[in-house]
């Protein structure tokens, strides 16, 4: 196993420069208020493909030597990943297959679709897209990105984390959102390098809760398809990610379904814009952790804004 | 009637800096795909208050002698400028009275008393809220701030168009929605004046289009109560306006409802922002005149986010 470096992230950052945006960073004084912290929302929904999966991605991409590039990526992902590989892969100008649950939303596979991508459904649990997604591979000689579990992916999304200390000089906490660990492991290996007082935190749905579980077990536990709104947080961890989650992550806090529509509907409300529902979690959790977070200079990961416009989650609750 | 000067906008400017946002300028590259031009949206969703109106109306508050002040500002709105004068009232500790339809959006009503203000309700006709607006004056010896027919509110509105011309460094034209014509009349002040060579474009709902007859005639049409889902956009002309839309506007365009409604979804969809029907129009407007705008830089005004989550227009449709 190959843990990245930050010099890996220093490559990473120039390479994907040509490729993503330096995305904004917004505030709320209605939230600050209600919360008690001042936030600092580091919005990654006006990222390249709408999510922050592209810098891992186009990292990823990007660094393939011209040989390997020629016979194209693959990945099985939820969604968003899915998104962000074929966007990049079709900036290079090279293959992409990806493996989709058959319940993935329609904006997310016709989107894929519209970058290029090739999908393959698969049935909606870990099991079946990793097996569906190994037969891809044995086929078409297609290089593996894998959503989170890869060096190159979590070496691009600690970008993020760099661009978000440059533009507020400083935060006491980075809270961020917590499936796979990709965004979390590359949370940490930014700051633990350039801002080790940082302290890292994750947040979780209670009903995805697998990170949580395994953060105070002390190994990975792992759920097969768990139901949540936030519908990029489902899956597990796997080794790369723990080991960053495992030494790095101060504390994973959890949010209830309720709390993260309330949140994802305030971010809507106060500060106008779209944001998913995996990206309201952080929030979510802040709200229900005011003692932690009082006074705190706090960065808010904001992953993704790629939603279904027509079945948002309070037209159902 | 005194019409407003651009001294008098750029009294504006230096009057209201520090009670409003200098809101970014986004663009779509999907969007200028589509459309074949190039579009800067100026993105007063994120203005203080959600809305635009929040220029004139600051203008207004904090240009008012100590006396006048005193006895507090009172105004008719649909919504947002009623927001915004509560907002501008509060900041000055000035007492604020409103009157509203009583069919007006409930989280409009909620926010106007979350500032302050006190709502005093009417029927939704113009011949309503205007009565019952003269009675509170009347009775309180507030200052009267009429939503767009002030000259103190088009020149707090005209600081927009500077800001944009100043982000963009240049453009061809601008297409700004118009309802009761406080927007378009500000945008005409500020661009004849800074950059005589930018056209000005009205956009306007079809089933409101009071502002577009009343261009072909030559002389005002109102209408009483009209039905769109644009509801910033019903109100008529006035005098002041008129003189403004006659003299230097370049044409009046108009949208369906079907037209505002989908141009609104693939504003949230690609740009992941908020924005209420009203902001959508321009857009709109612009994708039915292809021909108009090829190849040309294009100011869009995003007036306002402030919509009710719970209530979505293809939602219904």
């Amino acid at each position: 196993m190959y843990i990245p470096t930050f010099d890996d992230v220093k490559t990473a950052q120039e390479r994907i420069k040509p490729y993503i945006s330096k995305t904004p960073v917004l505030s709320s004084s209605f939230i600050n208020e209600l919360s008690g912290a001042e936030l600092f929302f580091k919005c990654e929904n006006f990222q390249k493909a709408g999510v922050f999966k592209v810098r891992g991605a186009s990292n990823a991409v990007f660094g393939l030597n011209a040989e390997i590039a020629a016979k194209g990526v693959a990945t099985h992902s939820s969604g968003n990943h899915a998104l962000s590989l074929a966007y990049a892969a079709g900036l290079r100008g090279i293959p992409v297959t990806v493996v989709m649950p058959h319940t993935a939303p329609e904006p997310k596979k016709a989107a894929v679709r519209a970058y290029g991508g090739t999908i393959v459904e698969c049935e909606p649990s870990t099991r079946s897209r990793e097996e569906t997604l190994a037969k891809v591979v044995a086929e078409s000689g297609a290089d593996f990105v894998h959503p989170y579990n890869d060096a190159r992916v979590i070496a691009g999304q600690a970008t993020c984390s760099l661009e978000l200390l440059e533009q507020t000089g400083g935060l006491d906490a980075v809270v961020a959102p917590i499936g796979g660990g990709g965004m979390v492991s590359g949370t940490c290996l930014a700051l633990s390098n350039v801002a080790p007082e940082t302290k890292v935190y994750a947040a979780e749905p209670k009903n995805a809760d697998d990170a949580y579980q395994s953060f105070k077990a002390g190994n990975i536990i792992a759920y097969d398809d768990p139901k949540t709104v936030a519908d990029g947080l489902k899956v597990p961890l796997k080794d790369l990610t723990w080991h960053f989650v495992s030494n790095h992550v101060e504390d994973i806090l959890i949010a209830t379904e309720q709390g993260i529509i309330a949140a994802m509907k305030l971010i809507w409300q106060r500060m106008k814009i779209v944001v998913e529902p995996s990206s309201a979690v952080p929030l979510a959790t802040i709200l229900n952790n005011k003692k932690t977070f009082a006074g705190k200079r706090v960065g808010v990961i904001i992953t993704g804004g790629n939603v279904d416009l027509d079945k948002l989650p309070w037209m159902n609750s």
